[in-house]
């Protein structure tokens, strides 16, 4: 068998060091670039910090959401289950509503898919909250419509919806107009839950190089 | 806003459509097709079909396993979430041991990461096991090691670690020598908790549109 590294702290540094020397990340502040560096780390791939789309202030304003205590509002439980609970400085609650007994007949009577459905039920939990979809074209398009109608405004919306119908799509209209949120998003159809995860460790956290 | 796709039934077909349409999945026997499909579903990227690696009875050992109700062993509790229950034929015990109370004290006697020990924890359970293992390099290797030294094998070993230090070998690895194993894996820095839960998905489940 091949020799291979075995040490945490190594592996870590050696990873954030292969990132910081192959991706392109000049063209974002400093803050951005540990949110691109955790995001590259959490899919291996190098290139997808050229498809990134933020508005500036989306890490400052999420790192103050959490300070002051807000929610994590997750589409599915990948998500949730990706998100560092040690690193959040308020133990903040992570709310994923995805199988909430109500779920099915909302959807049913909206005429949606469930994820959607269960975005409606963050309703009550929106004002200044950290949003993070990893899975579900549907539900980014689904909030995108609620801020339209008026509902309250997360602090800030992390968008990595994945897969080959709306996930492209959803993204686009979210970079195109974020409805007065700040926001983070990868174009294209590539995203997930481990980087909708990424992106609120990296909020919560900063990166493990960065800490003392 | 644009329209979108609300329904889900719809969204799917458009899905599998969409990846049998663009990815090169004649190399797979009809089995592996479905396992492909649904990788590249989680994952949003027709082209990993040219990294996977895969044993020829990989999907069919599988499939007997989780008739025969083995337990599926996870890296991470983020691979474990992405499971879909309700496709599993005998409510098979999805089990991860990351963080498990003697994990951290093994990872230090052993020199070696958390998600390693966790794979140490797995012993009594491997012979027939579904392994999926999502994220941790070290977990894989540790896997491959154990089965050096005369752990009981693993029904099929879905091997998916991501990132920049040690995924692209641990999985070389994996290809080059399974240790008498079945194996599904995908070649390169690519993977994922997605994508190792998709392949567990797939052998409960085969595809939506493949069911009645």
């Amino acid at each position: 068998m091949r020799p291979y590294l075995k040490d945490p702290a190594a592996i870590y540094a050696e990873s954030f060091a292969t990132v910081r020397r192959e991706a392109r990340l000049d063209r974002f502040s400093a803050d951005l670039q540990q949110m691109a560096v955790r995001l590259i780390h959490a899919c291996g791939m190098v290139e997808i910090a050229d498809r990134l789309a933020c508005s500036p202030g989306a890490v400052a304003a999420g790192r103050a959401a959490l300070q002051a205590g807000a929610p994590i509002l997750c589409d599915c439980e990948m998500a949730g289950a990706g998100v560092i609970r040690r690193y959040l400085p308020r133990d903040n609650q992570v709310r994923v509503t995805l199988n909430d007994a109500r779920t099915p007949a909302l959807a049913a009577e909206l005429g949606t898919t469930r994820s959607a459905a269960a975005v409606e039920l963050w309703r009550d939990h929106l004002a200044g909250a950290v949003v993070a979809i990893g899975n579900a074209p549907t539900a980014l398009f689904h909030l995108l419509e609620m801020l339209e109608g008026g509902a309250p405004k997360p602090a800030v919306i992390l968008g990595f919806p994945v897969g080959f119908v709306g996930a492209a799509e959803s993204k686009a209209e979210l970079a195109a107009n974020p409805r007065g949120c700040d926001f983070v998003t990868l174009r294209g159809r590539r995203g997930g839950s481990a980087m909708a995860s990424a992106a609120v460790n990296a909020l919560a956290a900063g990166l493990p190089e960065d800490q003392a």
